[in-house]
């Protein structure tokens, strides 16, 4: 099953190309109410609504270095640290965008702006300090997951050893198309992952790549506790731009269309944009003491 | 003023010893409300109540390197990073918890269990992308906060350039014992700050330290967007057990009591009891492959 969340914030399942509108409202009340919702009894053409963020969530854990490719990119380029598997941070609920929705360029404080496929796990059932053999029952769905990083400010902060505000700027955070519950996935350690900008491939792997399980993560993460709706994300794979031979040839500029596809789970799709289409005026002067 | 959440989570204002009940359904809305809510006409003495954490905000933004002395502590026993001012990662809005409610000691995780006084503000008016010259307009409160940290965990992450986990771990997160609005803290840079751990101090400074403004650190962020009733914290001072000749001797352990004081601010007192306390059983193993 899809589960979307459309228009003004309405919540329905898809039903081939027909959204079912589900009575709850919001996706987080979906899983807080353990999915038990009924349907409205509206039914509306897909095509005729506006897709918006699945979800957003209470806490969207964000976890890297789960793809060892993406630690042995960036090792090749001299990035500052390794990148281990059992990073995690808590990524900005409020910079999450959903799909078609544009990643607006804030040239004022970064001009090295790169994309990172990653697939991400949405929470059914809370819990804490749980073992990986519980950990698929608290798994409700998956989702892709574009991580928006300024690179230049990414590198600023892991001097002080953190990366929040370069991931955390608004609209930083696509998430969608919709969220894909396990039944629909099958086995979600078998999933092709494709980044594309400009129709141009720049990522390209399997879920199968993970170092360590869905399980095993999720288990890893839960004594930080997990409530109903959280998301989870597993980190990105190789192909960013700043582990290219020619960065500035790849980071994204206004105008560039980005699409993150995993199989099974659709494909996200955000244009980015300048600060003049949005606001209609040049950004206001940023205040940088980092 | 200052502002309570007590009982089952509901919201009063002090009056000296006397809660008022405010009507509305938490402290979020009350400042979603623009801090226009009516009294429900119920006052209760304030010793009849429990006091609860004052407020669990959309966002927690986590400053930190404001104090320079916190940086020259740490350098000065060889930690791994420099602490720059700038730092900001999300603390984890599940593992708040109020006044004299215990932290449970996960001994399974970590036998490095640190404190760090820090003030936070409270966001009223959210808003992005704004001024250090508009800030003092988005800041409604002050509180305390005590930033329980699992140092041998955090060494471990930052490895890699990060440190969340350490700090976001179940009951970490003590804040309170309630907020108090800007005028009746008069100057929020000359405050003193005390924290205790059995009655012995350990760390002492005053908020005139920082090195950054609270407008200049509130602006600074504001590119990572605030929502109503959003906190950020403006990073610890000198004294933390990690940066002492002793650590060891310094480290909490179950049975301790925690004081975090700021002038005008109150005291926020904190229990450390064991998993066994808590659960009435040993903890589960951990799986640490960090």
């Amino acid at each position: 099953m899809k589960l979307v969340t459309f228009d003004s914030g309405r919540v329905g399942k898809l039903d081939g190309e027909t959204v079912v509108e589900l009575d709850c409202s919001s996706m987080r009340e979906y899983f807080e109410r353990d999915s038990a919702v009924r349907e409205t009894g509206e039914r509306l053409p897909l095509s005729s609504v506006r897709l918006r963020a699945p979800i957003v969530p209470k806490k969207f854990f964000h976890t890297a270095g789960n793809f060892i490719e993406h630690h042995q990119d960036l090792e090749r380029v001299n990035w500052s640290h390794p990148v281990n598997k059992g990073i995690v941070f808590f990524q900005n609920v409020d910079a999450i965008i959903g799909p078609d929705e544009p990643v607006v360029y804030p040239s004022q404080l970064t001009n090295e702006l790169d994309y990172e496929l990653e697939m991400v796990m949405v929470i059914g059932k809370g819990g804490k300090f749980f073992s990986a053999e519980q950990a698929l029952d608290h798994i409700a769905g998956y989702m892709i997951f574009n991580d928006i990083t300024a690179r230049d400010i990414q590198r600023r902060e892991m001097k002080s050893g953190v990366f929040s505000f370069s991931k955390a700027i608004d609209t930083f955070c696509p998430i969608g198309p919709w969220i894909v519950t396990p039944d629909e996935v099958g086995d979600p350690h078998d999933l092709d992952m494709e980044l594309r900008v400009n129709g141009q491939v720049r990522q390209k792997s399997n879920t199968s790549h993970m170092s360590v399980s869905i399980a095993q993560l999720v288990a890893y993460h839960s004594p930080q506790i997990y409530s109903p709706g959280d998301l989870i994300s597993t980190g990105t794979i190789a192909g960013v731009a700043a582990s290219t031979d020619d960065p500035f040839s790849n980071y994204l500029q206004p105008g560039d269309i980005v699409e993150a596809e995993i199989e099974k789970l659709g494909v996200l799709r955000s244009p980015i944009i300048s600060w003049m289409q949005k606001y209609g005026q040049e950004p206001p002067p940023a205040d940088i003491w980092m």
